[in-house]
């Protein structure tokens, strides 16, 4: 079968107080959306930080989901009264909140039935017709439920899950990028590349940002497309670009 | 004037497809969170990071200028072709995208009249009507207009202008938060959080958050109240729990 151009994106709902207030920086969209368009050519469309309360993560739940091709929502999955995303996501759809017959044996099985206790046992409930992805990491799955794929918080653990998730997806075209490191400021080629990206218009994506290194200003000049080809052509344009102004090139 | 209890509150908009696509990772959250709550008394209840597609930005400042008191945007405010943030906000408001005086001279005599070209002066436009943030670091204004106070991206310059934005905002009361790190699991001990919880209520708001330290695991313990009293009583609380159950604290 041809590959054709297909787009699919994905929304990404964080869900905690503590990336909210700033106690805690939050390092899942970065690794997620890297993840997502490297392994699966998915593209992170929106991301959205909200608390932990329930109507608030029910209506972006339902948002997110009918925007994007999936959702994954981060945080609010473990054992505490403050972990309320399983609950919400199941109002979310209207349905049941239950213990998951396989998710509750790998968890009893994981602490021993004697130090199975109730906020162990919250762990197994998700909305009824849920999917588990398996936690090889802490035990505790994280699930899919329609187009929304609910993992947890903690960065090391989510990382540990997130091969897991790739079955349940639709691959999309990946974006290729190509990066070029200039010693210039953006304001000095700001004209030029507005007329490369006017050129190739929608089939490219120029991006531009400044830097700091080796105690010099530069900017990055970032091309994103799902064209090589493309890609390319553009990098030409801009390579005679840098030569006519003279620009130094940073080679890392 | 005696202080009441005054809830402030802002939305913060990330714009910028590099912090979606996951090649950057973001700071400006953290770091506007951490200041307007410590330096304004004002907290963030939702971020949305979104890309560099006009209607996209028009949609998400009318949105989040509605539902909380303040709006910080932050990225596309520079000179190439892909900063097309204050000419969104003036469309948002359907106000004129024009050049500010101020601005203007403020650009022009920073670089230069010889050197003052097309994308740099672009930097000087902005909604009619709205009042500048000064940079101290890179001259640029950011500017504030209605309830939408927008910055650079740029997580350096953004920290240089924040103290400038002060000014414009009315103060609400401060959260205060007190973390006890405990050397134990969440599961253990999450029956007595929620009872505590509970007792409290809606004055203090308990968050709890799974940490690796010294190659143990362990649990950090947030309160955050704009109360010190109702704090400390949780406080008390919590530390009964911890002897009760021989938990072993982490001093940091």
């Amino acid at each position: 079968m041809k590959k054709k151009n297909k787009k699919v994106n994905a929304g990404i709902l964080i869900i905690g107080n503590e990336i909210l207030s700033g106690r805690t920086q939050d390092k899942n969209v970065a690794f997620i959306s890297n993840w997502l368009n490297s392994k699966c050519g998915i593209s992170v469309s929106e991301v959205r930080v909200i608390p932990d309360i329930e109507r608030i993560i029910v209506k972006n739940v339902l948002d997110l989901s009918k925007k994007f091709n999936y959702v994954f929502t981060t945080g609010g999955i473990g054992p505490t009264h403050d972990d309320i995303t399983a609950q919400s996501i199941s109002k979310a759809f209207k349905v049941n909140y239950e213990y998951h017959n396989e998710a509750f044996k790998i968890l009893e099985n994981y602490y021993g039935k004697s130090n199975f206790n109730d906020g162990r046992r919250k762990m197994a409930k998700m909305p009824r017709g849920a999917k588990l992805i398996y936690n090889p990491s802490s035990a505790a799955p994280g699930f899919i439920f329609k187009n929304v794929i609910t993992l947890p918080g903690v960065p090391s653990i989510l990382n540990s899950m997130i091969e897991n998730c790739k079955r349940y997806l639709i691959k999309g075209s990946k974006v290729h990028s190509k990066t070029l490191n200039l010693f210039t400021v953006e304001s000095n080629i700001s004209k030029q590349l507005s007329q490369i990206q006017k050129k190739y218009q929608k089939f490219v994506d120029i991006g531009s940002y400044p830097f700091f290194r080796l105690g010099k200003i530069g900017v990055s000049i970032v091309v994103r497309s799902t064209s090589k080809v493309k890609l390319w052509s553009v990098n030409k344009d801009l390579i005679k670009m840098v030569r006519l102004k003279k620009i130094q090139i940073l080679k890392i």
